[in-house]
């Protein structure tokens, strides 16, 4: 194929697994809605009979639909076709990854205070708006906070589910079941790292902190998704070591250039302000860099910046290098994933898909 | 044996086991903490070196040593006993239902702002404090909010991969972890119930909405130990059904015992306020039956009450029966629970200890 025709191959694999993906997710929440066994419906505030537990599950399966790239599924659902999978089913796997990661999206929200996502209001933000329109006959607090908690742990275990009610042999199951887990823990210890060097001084965090955070933080949820999609095909699990290798480089390199868009990106394209990092005092690769200059060490982490001084520190990180350095960082593990992937066998279709999936990493601009 | 024997053999049996239980969950976390691969070593603050993510195992370590009467692992250990289970394997899938209640214990902390947990700070509690007195150099908010999500969320992880780590059969694995997985979903719908149910007025809910929130929030779980319990030691579960009803009853029993103690009890005892559910508006049988008094109507969940407000919406829940009307529906589920576990062929040891169990649920006081 020319390569034209491979970009545009990608963007069609894209979107084409994107709505399968999204099918499989609105079916998964439509069985539970059906099958639901705790029966609470309750007198309703009009009298009308209300169920809240059902709305609840459906104001999770809306919050699935708002979008997001699915990337984590489709890598999935194609490194297995990649290796000749053929089984429909697994795609029932493949929502497993979505779901943990949008469980760690509802939680982070809370965590970071974010009451945007993907231009919607965060789970817990909608919640919180929820309870004020609706249930404002107690002064309790933080409804919202409850909500978003629970409605995280829910997908965490729903992701789980959804691997069991696969038709994969008992075996397979439970190592994919096991791949879930560890990159849970990891993705754990990744948040929890960067809570304790977010509290640090600028100066206190190296390259090689924030490279281990992003590891847990980030790549790991990519790795395990090639991983659990490789073990439904090759139970021998061949090319372990070159697809762990692979999720991990191109997680690492998809989470500093989502960074530099979190500073230098189009707030039109990415729906998210290019103010908060610098404000909050995020730990990037840019501020990591940019700690030599004095006016950043100083001005990087105050709430109350202006939009001028806003304006200087990126300024600064663009004529000191740092943004410059970041990118070629990224793009360094991006050609160490495209050499680890060349030495993966798989068809044509999926190596071209991760080719250009690593190539869409580099160029993204949402 | 004599009825004294009788209880004291279960005594002696609740402090053995809980020895068991307790030193097979500081295997785990050692264990854990020796295999920790995320190499999160960095330059702590004053220059040596510090891993955050090994004092973050550890802290949940000790979190977990803290007490709790560890009912649920205990029970599911005597289950798998009484229907002749011989393996000491039990323990370490025994543990994970105990990982699982501690997860929600802390998550339940967050949610209702409780500071204090067996006398000690809860886990979030613990960390905001840490917090303010090791890492003053950013204004990060809620770093206890964050570190508490996260530590909820490790143990629910945890809790899985120790049925995963122990030696029985792939298949009883993956039905014990459905099975886990079950009781956490239950229980989240309970307390997602609870929370919704916490914002209706009083006079809307009814003791059916009770006993359904509860049945998730803490009936699931002791339920589900004991069916993991069963399992392991007879495949076809042959009791599947008497073990769900009896611990359905038991579960609910003790919640209501529970809601009792929390407005009746000795905090010296419970090392919980008798004031904190008053004040916050709590759904429980007490007020559900109370709310026809009007006073009860007007003083329930105002967080003002000064302490004769409180005397006085105490003294009316007895004088007008809501404290008798609660003890005896306990009492009901109770006797229920009892003439089930007849029907369960249990060695006499697991018989004596499970009919002392529901007599230690009526007349717990702490």
């Amino acid at each position: 194929m020319m390569q034209e025709d491979i970009k545009m191959a990608f963007k069609e694999i894209l979107q084409e697994e994107t709505s399968k993906i999204d099918a499989v997710i609105r079916e998964f929440f439509e069985e539970y809605l059906k099958s639901e066994t705790i029966s609470c419906e309750t007198q309703g505030l009009e009298n009308e009979k209300f169920n809240f537990i059902a709305q609840f599950y459906s104001d999770l399966k809306d919050y699935l639909s708002f979008g997001g790239k699915r990337l984590r599924p489709i890598s999935l659902v194609m490194m297995y076709k990649g290796l000749k999978g053929s089984s429909n089913e697994i795609y029932k796997v493949a929502i497993s990854v979505e779901l943990l990661h949008n469980a760690s999206l509802i939680h982070d929200d809370i965590i970071d205070h974010d009451t945007i996502r993907r231009g919607q209001p965060s789970f817990h933000a909608f919640y919180a708006d929820w309870f004020e329109k609706n249930l404002k006959f107690t002064d309790q607090n933080d409804f919202g906070l409850a909500m978003g908690i629970l409605g995280g742990n829910l997908l965490i275990d729903l992701g789980q589910e959804a691997i069991l009610k696969s038709n994969f042999n008992l075996n397979e199951k439970i190592k994919a079941v096991s791949y879930y887990l560890k990159a849970f823990k990891e993705l754990i210890d990744g948040v929890v790292f960067e809570s304790y060097l977010q509290s640090l001084p600028l100066d206190r965090v190296s390259e090689n902190d924030y490279l281990t955070m992003i590891s847990g933080k980030t790549a790991a949820l990519f790795q395990k998704s090639l991983l659990i999609g490789a073990l439904m095909v090759d139970k021998t699990e061949k090319y372990k070591k070159e697809i762990s290798n692979f999720g991990m480089l191109l997680g690492q390199a998809f989470q500093i250039r989502d960074d530099i868009l979190g500073t230098f990106g189009d707030p039109k394209e990415t729906g998210k302000s290019t103010e908060s990092d610098i404000r909050e005092g995020k730990k990037t690769l840019l501020t990591i860099y940019g700690n030599e200059n004095s006016l950043i060490q100083e001005l990087y982490g105050k709430k109350d910046l202006t939009k001028t001084e806003i304006q200087s520190v990126k300024r600064i990180l663009k004529e000191m290098g740092a943004l410059e350095r970041a990118k070629e960082k990224a793009l360094n593990l991006s050609e160490g994933a495209k050499d680890v992937l060349t030495k993966i066998k798989l068809n044509e279709e999926s190596m071209n898909f991760f080719m250009e999936l690593v190539q869409f990493v580099q160029e993204r601009i949402v």
